[in-house]
């Protein structure tokens, strides 16, 4: 067993398909890693956009979709059992010596850190993050009167809550606010138009029908607050004028969207929001910093899971080169190689 | 339909795992494209070396082998109905004009032509030839006295034979003129030591035992010719003795090699035996032609299945670039596209 304290040999920042196949890459060259993800679930884009849809040109797999992709991938990463600490946003990527990179993320339970001696980010697109309203004062309030979609909200037994959004996430959470009892559940979105499977909207109607929940068409302005706490929400409704709506919680369910974030703040080259690469190693401009995926960008470069693939498997071979340089790393084949065999636990 | 005498956007040489997966690029390329192998079935090396051994690191099958590897990408490709010449050995790759490339291939019935707007070689590790004897006076005798495996052999109704050969071809060939009434099956090796399966080598045993064929312990040196016609072979015996056998044919069963063959002939860049490409295309030294897979290099470059997949598919968006200039080629993507769905033959 490696040294709990010992870094890591790389840590992959992304569980989409190509962060998952990295994994499989670096546990095939025996060395010892961790994967970090913003999602609560593996799979990236593929579990998140196209899990029920179809995917043709994976080589090999004739039809396959985004989530029997990802199902594939976790089986065949299954056998060097990585720690995946999913939910967790990466917000800091710094150098501790010219050897060991410390990476932070913020999760469900606060700060995690990790060191490693590279950092492989898979990250696609970037993070899906929760949408956010830009309203003044709102970061103060957040975990205490306002609500991001995916996180733990407190149980609404008696509060006043108004919920933003129109698709499931928001639909299903006021349901679930009315269930708890809620002194008030009011929805806030610019028309009466919901993105959710019809027996949610139809409860959603029957909750309004029945006068337990409210409808509001507007869109949020501003929040009124007193002594630092939420006191309610200004909006402007359908005809443009300035309403306000009284509340104690405010939760956006508005869906999730990928963010670059802080990525784009770690001085490392980039090229039109990409991380630039050199295609032999699939490095970045920082040294034991490699970008695979649709996040990279080099000559030629298409944004497809098969390049991924081909990205990620460099990238580890160089890995290998930068953790235990001067042996003589020869290429093996998993059909004929005992080490790799024994690695991936075959008898 | 494509009219029959206009040349091809693409000829494949190579319908090994990545020469098929270049067709599925192109066909989804919507490009006008056949396949070229010198073996008699598809698959390379997956089917000729590995067809029942397990490969794991095909990115989403966890575990496959050599046999089901290639039927999967047969699969894939089948809605593209590519035109495939198996047992077809390429010879000669020649500039028609400027932009059209003439390639010829000899098979079973003679001598073959295409004409493309670009070639692509996926060849692995060469063609896939049967191995053959250095003796002087051979090539002559070929189809007429002399034969390798893998070619159709004559009836050897009372004929006088010699195999040349320790494998399963030699010796079910030997059973087979056996039964076909041969007048004499002699089987010429160093040692008496085959290999072959149980079954197989039982029957050659029980053949000798009843006195229907002859092991001969040597290595064959010469050829008796007479008036340009066999007479028999000249050999050393296990004592280093020159000894005589008579014969009709000799049949020669030495199992398949790859050579790079006539490929290094053709005036591209290579370096250690492998064509240098443009990472950014995989285009060789030759405008038009490119090399995919196992026959290539680039920084970086390692012989892997999964690093294959990714060259083909970058190759084909760089031959549509070159046969469909000037158009805006969007990235488009299987899982959305009713273009590539449609291609697909996807309802």
């Amino acid at each position: 067993m490696a040294n709990a304290s010992a870094p890591l040999d790389a840590l992959v920042i992304g569980a989409g398909p190509v962060g998952l196949w990295q994994g499989f890459q670096l546990g095939l060259q025996g060395l010892h890693f961790e994967l970090v993800d913003a999602l609560p679930h593996p799979g990236g884009q593929c579990a998140e956009l196209y899990a029920d849809k179809p995917i043709y040109d994976i080589p090999g797999l004739p039809h396959t979709s985004g989530q029997a992709l990802v199902q594939a991938l976790l089986a065949q990463l299954r056998p060097f059992s990585p720690r995946m600490s999913l939910a967790h946003t990466v917000s800091q990527l710094t150098p501790l010596t010219d050897e060991i990179w410390q990476v932070e993320a913020l999760g469900p339970d606060g700060a995690k850190q990790w060191q490693a001696r590279c950092v492989i980010i898979a990250a696609g697109v970037g993070a899906f993050l929760p949408r956010t309203l830009a309203l003044e004062g709102l970061p103060a309030l957040l975990g205490h009167q306002a609500w991001h979609e995916g996180h733990d909200w407190p149980h609404w037994r008696g509060q006043r809550v108004v919920f933003a959004g129109e698709g499931e996430a928001a639909l299903q959470g006021a349901l679930d606010a009315i269930e708890q009892g809620a002194q008030s559940v009011q929805l806030l979105h610019r028309r009466e138009q919901f993105s959710a499977p019809d027996p949610i909207v139809a409860a959603w109607q029957a909750a309004c029908a029945q006068g337990r929940a409210q409808f509001v068409a507007g869109q949020a302005t501003g929040l009124d607050l007193s002594h630092g706490r939420l006191q309610g929400l200004q909006y402007l409704d359908g005809a443009g004028q300035s309403q306000h709506l009284s509340c104690d919680h405010l939760v956006m369910a508005l869906g999730l969207s990928p963010k670059l974030g802080p990525i784009s703040d770690w001085g490392l080259a980039m090229a039109r929001k990409q991380l630039v690469v050199d295609p032999a190693r699939f490095a970045t401009s920082a040294p034991g910093v490699y970008a695979v995926g649709d996040i990279n960008t080099y000559p030629g470069k298409k944004k497809l899971i098969v390049c991924g693939f081909h990205e990620a498997t460099l990238a580890a071979f160089d890995v290998l080169e930068r953790v235990r340089p001067g042996q003589n790393h020869l290429l093996q084949y998993t059909t004929t190689s005992q080490t790799l065999q024994r690695r991936l636990g075959i008898a």
